[in-house]
């Protein structure tokens, strides 16, 4: 089955728990709203690529993996939107959840959500049982505290802001997830694959900067000039477009210099090359040879 | 060790994991601020009086259960007294964590206590591994989507309110994953507990209208007369104070005949009488014979 398909599917199995009968119906609704339709699946195609490249003996497990990385995603940018955080009304091309439900019903959307990263999880290691306290490691360091995603967001109500932290945890994290997750998912040794993740993280921080500068609303799906509005620092308006494209290239390269020796190397290396082209709009994505 | 002293030190424990070097230094503040000092413990409590009376063979993960609830109700109580829900001004005798450290850190926190929750779980599977996603999908019940304290909060953002249903999944839902999980913990056949947490958790609820009508702030360490003006059912208001000190006696005796054959149920429901009678504020409780 082509990736996509196997993420759309794994997510959709995992809402479907949070439907079940005697769910409140907003709630229902809200946390599909929040799911479908994504945006490029960047994480959970990482991971899926991964387990693959490391001879992935179990699908199943890889797919779990692959949605619970997607549903803490979700879960983050629904909570991100918040009026006490970016106060953002547009997300993925539609209003923010918080605009569509109302804040309490989206501050219990991305409560709900994380649950579900890790019931998706341990619901997806009945064949290898042995691999699910591995897995939970892995998926609560890239979400809470010190360094997931929640304490990168954190770092934003600090006067004082390690950037290097905050970016790392922000925006690295769930893509370290993606690709440590994936090797353990196929019973590989994680840690090896934790600075690939590291790096192609960091290349979509620039990537994201890039749009948020570059950009109109329309192509992006949500508004454009953010990081200005609110006072972020921003890759792009430091090194100007030129410069940001330049240094999006040079870690994608340093990410794929980090890819470990494993069966699938070359098949990989083609595949993050691919994924990283995604991370730019058309209008921003170099011309290729 | 005694209960209490396992439970302190089992949190402190997981807590110390959320704060270690790296963290965002007002987040870890803060978590550390939501969960001590504590309430009465008493979910983590009735688990681990479970564990024991099903023959516990792993206190560590008796103890990580127990955390583990704890950390999960922690997290509930933060996000429900942000301003887009109780807007409670205090909670524990002291100031609520949005108002000790602003909207922001709160929502992050509430997060974080989630994510640890699981985190604490796993940490505890070392001995056991196979007892982890049966513990984690209980976890994962009480705390999500479509009848954990989640689905109970989101219940009070719907027109036509399911009270049965509401009731269960705000309360009912964390005392069912301690008498659940107090048995898996331990290794024995978990759903034959359900019921007896269920029917707590339904006790609780009672004592807790009670203290909120009858008792002062000063006594409860939050805002009496809350449910009145937030327009929520109360059984005290609708019973009257002897009428719902009737009911809860009924639901003790209840719980108590829902105790399974196990090598500890005597002692357990000895247990479960002292636990009750902590339900209620000291000018409430009936005089001991």
């Amino acid at each position: 089955m082509e990736p996509g398909t196997r993420i759309e599917s794994a997510l959709d199995r995992a809402v479907a728990h949070a439907e079940a009968p005697g769910a409140p119906p907003l709630l229902a609704e809200a946390i599909r709203y929040a799911v479908f339709p994504g945006g490029h699946r960047i994480r959970p195609r990482l991971c899926l690529s991964i387990a693959r490249a490391c001879g992935e003996d179990d699908p199943a497990l890889a797919d779990a993996a692959a949605a619970a990385i997607e549903l803490l995603h979700c879960a983050s940018l629904v909570h991100d939107d918040l009026p006490c955080f970016d106060d953002a009304p547009t997300r993925r091309q539609k209003p923010a959840v918080h605009i569509a439900y109302g804040a309490p019903i989206a501050v219990l959307t991305g409560d709900a959500l994380i649950v579900l990263a890790f019931e998706t999880l341990a619901r997806g290691t009945r064949r290898y049982p042995a691999r699910l306290a591995r897995l939970v490691g892995l998926l609560a360091k890239s979400a809470g505290s010190p360094s997931g995603i929640t304490a990168g967001q954190a770092w934003e109500s600090e006067a004082h802001v390690d950037l290097s932290a905050y970016q790392q945890a922000k925006t690295g994290a769930l893509f370290a997830a993606a690709t440590v997750m994936g090797a353990a998912a196929a019973g590989a040794d994680a840690e090896p694959w934790r600075h690939l993740g590291e790096a192609l993280g960091e290349a979509y921080q620039v990537a994201d900067d890039l749009r948020d500068v570059a950009c109109r609303q329309e192509e992006i799906g949500k508004p454009a000039g953010r990081d200005a509005t609110l006072g972020r620092p921003n890759a792009a308006a430091l090194l100007g477009t030129g410069g940001a494209l330049d240094r999006l290239a040079r870690l994608t390269r340093e990410a794929i210099g980090a890819v470990p020796d494993c069966p699938g190397a070359a098949r990989l290396t083609a595949e993050i090359e691919a994924q990283a082209r995604l991370f730019l709009p058309a209008s921003l994505r170099p011309v290729s040879a």
